[in-house]
Parts: structure tokens; C-alpha cells; sequence
């Protein structure tokens, strides 16, 4: 029986392939710190759980397919304290940024089109563009220049006339890195004078670190409303991963018409989830603050700890809740194997997510990892002495790295 | 700014364009009986909002990406009770039975292949199997056979070279055909001679009104764990559809693992919603046979009052809560907006689901419709005299049938 090409073109999840050696991990009394999830652990607003739990409806119904009144209210009340405006018909509730993102490459990539991405980027970006028969152009950075990508000769540089858009994280995960101003406006710039589209996922919007940044939007640009197409997400900004409830955002009608035809198809997003989301949004800005401030405390207990360790290369990301790091390992998937089998450090071991799956590029991030500081402080400060005691070890009993290795067998797998 | 040719290629919802009719209809004062959605009217099982209600962690999480193993375990013991024996891996959650059937469209087509489909067919099996890229075959059927499919020489006649798939929904939305023993034997045979997938939509396996039927699936055919998928779903067997959860089934392992990637990339199904399924499969078989009860009364209502009417040609569905019968109107879409516009019986008028948008093939449908009973005894009784009323009055105002038409101005639209 065949299975696709757009879906042998697809990767299973990198992370995958080390549960059933944390499982055993665990099974040996180990106690396994997750560095390597974006799943926060700050409590989800009651305002949530309040909602759904004062549904009081008898059938559990369908939904309205673009998403229901309440909830698109209730983003466009959001956005309108951003400082934009928008139409009822430019937000289309989606079930997640997964389903946002699905439907905007659906609605306009077709096969050996390109979209140009800076790598490192998030993993599942490959499986909605080769979904669609896509192709990915990753746009080069480095470690050493804190992975920022905002050049105009570079990008314009991957430009052919199959590119159709320009895929953005900003804030950035893996990188977290921020676009300024005038990077913003650079890229837009871009993609109008090449008449691409811009997709731009804000899902981390409310977690810069520099005030300078505020919360930024590409939709203040209002000279590129036919190019930009903004992916967006209840599940960061509100610690609900779980609702999968987001957005996408555009003023394109063209585009709004080819999305509505994906939404129809699959009938509604859950009910409960978006009265719930709707809910969400009457949070208010305290909420917002404080999640902030918690994740810039640990932003800064990562990276300072980081730094003491030696070799490792890391800047200090400016928004998101994730870093990428170079570690003075041979290759980080094989470190990670490692410290899951044959390390503990009082007990404890570590998981990241290892460099290379974020990158197009063969051969590329091999020395990296990306942290997701998601943790508690006191839990964080522990993950980053089990992880310098795990990368000393390393060196020392596979790497050879110190002349004591010398007495001690290899234990490498 | 480009759309994509598989975006293009998809129709936006039929009912759609009926939508501000209606809402004037409204305004001006008619009640509007609603026979064109298969939104089910009975109560959604307590037990789902009981666990919804009970849901009581701090942070709502990511569920697993192939579903929770608590859903998963719901499900496996209620096909356990039909008699099938599914490992854990066999069952991948999706959000709603639409996602199964994106997911197993994009794991299976290449574009340009195809996928043989009995029609009159659910109208958004063609996003599905165009978002893919794929092609649809239909397999053509007529109101004075009762819309019956399963003819091994028809179904032959249609594969060719790219044929890569069968795609069924048994009992039949929109015709409430429902396969026997035989036919579903001689249709597995086909599939597994000509090395094609079978996918099996039983989304509305517990509504077939002749007891012989049982509970039908094609599980039970074992020689064919490879070619067969099943498209399954909460929704109208526990009257949820807002809970958007359902399910792929499939013993085929390379297809398993080319799904999980897209489970995999969309992370996960609504927390809260998989944890209230869960309960729901429960309830046990007092609630299935309630709603069957309730739905065959439905049917029969229906069927015999189209029977009275003249010129109607209908046959007694065996499944599914939808009928299609050919009306003696000239465009069942012309009708439609005739009744909204400028008809009212005692006030009342009544909306169907023209029947083209269920063909694949062009001219096809024009004179039928599609009938959801979903709707309370009396009201369903009220909305067939409504019917009744507009056909014959239609026919004298616009189709100018009767001699006193000629003494009545025409208000045709």
C-alpha cells in the first residue's frame, strides 16, 4: 500500500525517539528534568474552567465554522487594545496555531512552491509545508550572531519565482529572538516589493523581554494587508495549550474565502473550548505582566547558569520562552541519548530538545540544544547544575576531553 | 497574491449562500423548520459534561499527540464490544471524524490519484481528497434504485492506474443506504484484488433501523487489516458534535506511522473534550437504542408524508438520520430560495440541502434534495406540510402546472 510523497516528506517527531529510554529512565528511580517541551507550567486563569463549567446548553452543538461570535469578539476586543482594528470576517478561529498554519499553506502553497524560514525553526513548520507539497527555503544564522536573521541581502537572496511566502516566528522559538522596528518594517518591505505572502506566527507575542519591544504585531502595517496572514494562539498567552483554540488573521479576502473553505470542511472548532478561550480573554493585563515577569526571572537564572558552564555559547534571548545554546559536546542527539542511559547526578538527569531537527540545513545544529524554560526557578537551577555535571562527564567519559578519561572505560553507546 | 490550486479547486459550503436569506426570512417574521443540517437534537449524554465539569488540574496541558490513552481505552473497549480486538496503536484521536479524513487524505494521495466515491456524497469529502491533491471518481447511483452502490462491475469499471482508494460512508450520509453482509464482502474483495485502500466512514454505524444490520463495520474483515481505514466519531452517536472528537482506525502499521506524523505535528485534541468522550463511551447500549427508537419514528414520519406527496420519489432510507428524494420542482436550489423569499405557509417555511453539491458528476441532483430528521416528531410533521404546501404552490406560481396559474402574476426570482 502507498503512502505519499508530501507525507514521507514529513518527519516523525525528533523528541519521540527518546521516550522509551526516559521511560526507562524513570523506571530506575531517576527523576528527569523536561527542558526539552514548550508546555507551561503557570496555572491556566479560573476564568477558563469557570466558563466551562457554566455551560448550561443540552446539546453539545457544532459550532459556527469561521468560529463562534463570542470568542471572535473577544480576539478583536484583544487586538483592539494592541491598536488594531479588525473586521469580524479578518479572524477565523482555528483549532490551534497547528490548524491556522495548516490551512494557510494549504491555501497557498502548491507542490515545489517555496516558503523561506530562519533556521533554527519550530520542527512541525516541515510537516504543514510539505502537507501542502512545499518546499523550504531556511534562511541562514548562527549561534554567534544570536541567531538574528533580519538582513535583506540574504533573504532576498533565496527569492526565486516559486517562493510564495516568507514564514516568520517573532517573538522566536526555538531562539527568541524579537524583530525591532525597523527589522519589521525591512521585511515587510520585502515581501511587498516581491509580492509574497507573510506569515508571521505571533503566538509568543505577549513575552518580550526589552521593553523597547512592547508587544509587537505585524499588523500595524497597514500597507501590506494583502501580503500578511498572522498565526495566532490562546494556548502561550493564557497557559492553554490544551483549549487548542487560535487564530489566523488576515485582511486579505481572497485568502479569507480559500481559509473559510477549510474551515467549512471540518464544521467547527469545540464548543466548550472556544466559550472558554472567550473567557480567556477578559484576563486583563496583570495577567499578562506577571507571566512575563515569572518568565524573564527564569530567562535570566538559565542563561546566567548557562554562561558559567564552559564552552557553552549562548545569548540572551529577548522574548519567547525558549533559548538555543551551543554545548562543547560532539553532538547533542548522542549527549541526550547519554544522559537519559548512562548518567545521573545525585539521581537526576535532563532532557532538551537536540539542535539539529530545527535546522533545513544538513549537518547544522549538531552542537545545539533549545531549552524551554517552562520550569519553576528552584527546578530550573537544579536542571542547569545536573545539566554542567552531565556535559563534564560527557567530555570526560566518551569525549576523552581530560586526562583523567584516560583511567576510566568508555561507556559511550 | 496567489491562491492554491488545490485551494481553487475546493467549492465553499452550498448552504452557505442560503445564509442571509434566511436571516431576512427571519426578520420578516417567518419561522424557518430546519431540515438541512445533521445537527442531532437530542441531549448529549449528562456523563460527558459530568467529566468535563470534574476536570480539576491547575494547568490545562497538551494532551498526547495520538490521543489520551484514557480516550483511546474508551474506545478500544467499545469496539471490543462489537466483537473487534484493537491494540493501542490501531486508534489515533483526531478532532472530529473530519480531521480522520484530512489526515488519511494527506497520508495516501498524490495529486492526481483517485479515489472512487459512491455520490450523492457528503459534499466536504471533495476538500478533503482536493486538499491532497487527489481526484474524485464517483460512482454513479440513482433514486429509483434507492441510491444502492455496491455493484461489483460499476465499481471496476471506474479504477485505473491511479486509483488509489474507495471511499464509503456506511450507513450513507446523504442517502441512508446501508451495505449488507454480501455487499460489504464483494466491496473488501475489490479493495484487497486491486491493492486499494478502503476507507470506511461509519460515523453513523449505531442508526440502521432493519435489525439485520446490527452494528455494522468493515473490522470484522481481517484479510484486509492493510487496505482498510475507518473513519470514526463521537459526534452523532453520542449527539457531541461541538466536542470535535473522533478517531482513525487502522492495522496498517506504515499508514499508522504516516498519520502520527500529522497527529504529531497539530500536537494534540482538545484536553477537556477527549476526557468528557471518554465518559461518553459509557453510557452504554440503553442510549443507543433510545436514539434509534427515536430516530426510525423520525423516519417513518418523514418517509410516509413525502410519500403523499405527488410526484415525490423516495425510498425508505435503512441508516443515517438523512434521506434524498427527488422533488417534482424544476431546481430543488431555485426552490429553495423561492420558499425563503417569497413563500410562507401560515407563516412557516422550511430549508433542505439541495441535492447537486452532493454530485460529482454536472446536471446530476437538480431535482433532489437532502432531508436531515433531526428534528422533533411535530416539528418534522409541521415541516412536511410546509413542504408539501410550497411544492404545489410552486408549481402553480413559477412552474405554471395548474390552469389558475395563468390568472397569477409570475414571481420567479
Amino acid at each position: 500500500m502507498q503512502i505519499s510523497i508530501n507525507a514521507n516528506r514529513c518527519e516523525p517527531s525528533p523528541m519521540r525517539k527518546f521516550h522509551p529510554y526516559a521511560v526507562e529512565a524513570e523506571k530506575q528511580g531517576k527523576k528527569i528534568y523536561h527542558l526539552n517541551i514548550g508546555q507551561p507550567d503557570l496555572p491556566t486563569p479560573q476564568a477558563y474552567f469557570d466558563a466551562v463549567r457554566s455551560f448550561d446548553r443540552k446539546t453539545l452543538a457544532y459550532a459556527e465554522s469561521p468560529g463562534m461570535p463570542v470568542l471572535i469578539d473577544a480576539v478583536r476586543g484583544y487586538y483592539h487594545e494592541l491598536g488594531v482594528d479588525l473586521e469580524p470576517n479578518d479572524v477565523l478561529i482555528t483549532t490551534g496555531g497547528s490548524e491556522a498554519l495548516l490551512m494557510t499553506c494549504l491555501s497557498i502553497l502548491d507542490p515545489y512552491t517555496e516558503v523561506i524560514i530562519p533556521e533554527p525553526y519550530y520542527p512541525n513548520y516541515t510537516t504543514f509545508v510539505h502537507a501542502a507539497g512545499g518546499v523550504i527555503r531556511a534562511l541562514p544564522t548562527n549561534p554567534w550572531e544570536g541567531y538574528r536573521y533580519a538582513k535583506r541581502e540574504r533573504i532576498e537572496s533565496l527569492i526565486t519565482k516559486n517562493t510564495r511566502a516568507i514564514l516568520i516566528t517573532n517573538p522566536g522559538n526555538p531562539t527568541g529572538v524579537v524583530l525591532d522596528q525597523a527589522e519589521m518594517r525591512m521585511i515587510t518591505d520585502i515581501a511587498k516589493e516581491h509580492n509574497l505572502y507573510l506569515i508571521c506566527d505571533e503566538v509568543y507575542r505577549e513575552f518580550c523581554y526589552d521593553d523597547k519591544f512592547g508587544v509587537p504585531t505585524m499588523a500595524h502595517f497597514r500597507d501590506i494587508d494583502e501580503n500578511l496572514v498572522i498565526i495566532d494562539s490562546a494556548s502561550k498567552r493564557f497557559s492553554a495549550c490544551g483549549a487548542r483554540v487560535g487564530c489566523v488573521v488576515t485582511r486579505n479576502k481572497e485568502l479569507q474565502a480559500a481559509l473559510l473553505k477549510f474551515c467549512q470542511s471540518r464544521l467547527s472548532v469545540a464548543t466548550i473550548d472556544q466559550i472558554g478561550a472567550a473567557a480567556l480573554y477578559s484576563v486583563g493585563q496583570d495577567f499578562f505582566r506577571q507571566s512575563k515577569e515569572e518568565y524573564r526571572r527564569r530567562r535570566n537564572t538559565v542563561v546566567s547558569r548557562l554562561r558559567q558552564i564552559p564552552g557553552v555559547v549562548v545569548e540572551e534571548p529577548m522574548g519567547a520562552f525558549y533559548l538555543m545554546a551551543s554545548l562543547p559536546v560532539d553532538d547533542t542527539d548522542k549527549f541526550q541519548y547519554w544522559l537519559l542511559e548512562h548518567f545521573d547526578y545525585q539521581g537526576d538527569t535532563v532532557m532538551f530538545a537536540p539542535g539539529a531537527p530545527f535546522y533545513e540545513t544538513p549537518g547544522k545544529g549538531i552542537n545545539e540544544v533549545r531549552i524551554a524554560y517552562v520550569l519553576k526557578q528552584a527546578d530550573l537551577e537544579r536542571a542547569m547544575d545536573v545539566l554542567a555535571a552531565g556535559i563534564s562527564e560527557y567530555q570526560r567519559q566518551v569525549m576523552h576531553l581530560t586526562p583523567a578519561a584516560a583511567d576510566e572505560p568508555s561507556k559511550s553507546r
